[in-house]
């Protein structure tokens, strides 16, 4: 006499079964992709285009534009020369794979080596969904405060790499980078970290490297 | 032979009826409430500190904090001698009417005139739910730049004063005054703006004097 054995089977929403699928898409293009979250004004389009500037020219960049509403970053990524695709998702509070899926339709996926998701500006709803990209990154900015790890945990503890931004207005603005650090480090132990400012250009080379080595190991 | 004539009923949510029970909690106690809005880090906490400071006991407040996770808001406010309870929404972007009148419940409504309500740190999913108050305000942050309107046009459209903060730092970052005020005038002609600064104080005293003649007016 045998016994049945329940298996428990993850069962993948609408949402996962569309990221695995972008997820394909861009693997089989040989394309690396990651999706910047941050708050409004925290600097992701800014942060698009510095990093364009200190590549210059060594990856291939397209990018995705995450908006409620207007083409404004789109139209920044494009007036620099970059293939972009503006998303406006009316009143949702995040971008979805079903979204990231229409966009990556209209990018010339073939002649791209990096696919910049600039998702919208929001600390809460983008950490929830997955999209389908390689890697999470956040942009925190030193205006903002320091307590932000402590505010909005779930968006620090799913990202892999953290970007802290504006670096530029530490002496006007009180931010206490120990008690950052120590959030953070709860959060998320480890996480690689970059201090830039996309004003100064101060640190944007630091992250640009890695950002390269990161394509790099993933074409080898 | 009479015809019957469909007429078609607004139906008000679960949500909007909890609302309009708040309003009428408030209202019995003769009490004003605001809810603060805005991005994380724009500076809601501050600019309730900094009112408290200018009003100097011409009105009797208390607090109410929204935050994903975490009490330092709160905690901040009651150690300047509020009366404060802290809302953890856990995931929820969002404050709702349920949750208002949960913590209306934990304040000593009868010993106030005034009562702040800090919404979670986010420019979209707020902007969706009434919660009871008599005035939606929102807090926009010199830092954030000066898009945001073109950006969130939910928020802004959706309240009755407007904050710009953070105004010290206008010669430290790039910021179009005029094409900000353009895109609210847009979205939310005549709307009252105040620009202020929580840091250097410069400016919060006209915001301070304009909501006690509110709360005067509501109480004549």
């Amino acid at each position: 006499m045998t016994t049945r054995v329940p298996v428990v089977e993850k069962i993948l929403s609408a949402n996962d079964r569309m990221a695995a699928r972008n997820r394909e898409t861009l693997d089989r293009a040989g394309l690396y992709a990651i999706n910047i979250m941050a708050s409004p004004g925290a600097g992701k389009t800014s942060l698009i285009l510095k990093t364009l500037e200190s590549l210059n020219g060594r990856l291939r960049l397209g990018v995705v534009e995450g908006d409620l509403a207007s083409s404004i970053d789109a139209d920044r990524a494009a007036a620099a020369g970059l293939p972009a695709v503006q998303i406006n998702t009316g009143g949702d509070c995040h971008l979805d794979a079903a979204m990231l899926a229409d966009a990556l339709i209209a990018l010339p996926l073939a002649e791209l080596d990096l696919v910049l998701v600039e998702n919208v500006g929001n600390l809460i709803c983008p950490a929830n969904f997955q999209i389908g990209t390689h890697l999470n990154v956040l942009i925190a900015s030193i205006p903002e405060g320091d307590d932000k790890p402590y505010k909005y945990p779930g968006m620090y503890r799913g990202v892999q790499a953290l970007i802290v931004n504006k670096i530029d207005l530490l002496p006007h603005v009180p931010f206490d980078l120990e008690y950052f650090k120590r959030g953070v480090e709860v959060l998320n132990p480890g996480v690689i970290t970059f201090l830039l400012s996309c004003k100064t250009g101060e640190g944007v080379n630091a992250w640009a490297e890695w950002l390269v080595r990161q394509v790099k190991d993933k074409k080898e």
